[in-house]
């Protein structure tokens, strides 16, 4: 079953951006740093909608001033069967910028350039023609 | 209790978006056009995310071509009191950008500049200072 998760959006100042937040009434409920890598990312939700529906924060350390575009990340969406829906969307003329080479991952983009993550709920077994599908534009 | 509500995005094709979205598994709830002020309003959802996690396209009928920024539109949250959370954002140095004047909506954006639309479980009766406070940038 296909299933709304988050909405990401990519922020400059993470405690500000989780004060702000926590004054409509969601609080932090996870977070990953990434100290290799510089990124954080931050999950908020109200109380009840954890797993439900959430707000992912992306902060990339060394960046900061995002304005209109990047803001926005991506809707996210659990779907059955990965392939089955990359398949189905390259069939509608779709590009597939983040093919499921790993079985559980997918980025598309809206027709307006929204980008879409599509996540395998667990993984499939790598499987041609995504195992070596290179990667298109951005997502 | 605080709530998610949807994410908006605009489209310039909503039947493009649309055919889009069903082949991840989402559906069309509901929709409102008004023809007056030439726009629709297209609700999206997974099967058992209705009223959940939505995904509202916003079709402003005479705009095409958007791009990254205003191709984002607003997360929305239903909360319990819309004065009392737009008391807390102002008193924290948030700007109201459109007051809840009538007690059920108002938009104030995140530290990056994405739009929060909060709205009010049913309406609040009018009151001051909201009731005359004028409406500030864009959201």
């Amino acid at each position: 079953m296909t299933k709304y998760l988050h909405t990401m959006i990519r922020v400059s100042d993470p405690a500000a951006t989780i004060r702000f937040f926590e004054l409509i009434g969601l609080k932090e409920i996870r977070r990953y740093d990434n100290e290799k890598d510089r990124f954080s990312l931050i999950f908020l939700a109200a109380l009840g909608d954890e797993g439900i529906a959430e707000v992912e924060l992306t902060h990339n350390w060394d960046e900061s001033g995002y304005t209109g575009g990047r803001n926005m990340g991506h809707l996210a969406f659990r779907v059955d069967d990965i392939y089955a829906t990359c398949a189905a969307l390259m069939a509608a003329g779709v590009t597939i910028n983040r093919p499921p080479r790993d079985g559980h991952m997918a980025f598309v983009k809206t027709p307006d350039g929204i980008s879409i993550e599509l996540l395998q709920d667990g993984s499939l077994p790598p499987q041609e023609p995504w195992a070596s599908m290179e990667n298109t534009g951005s997502w």
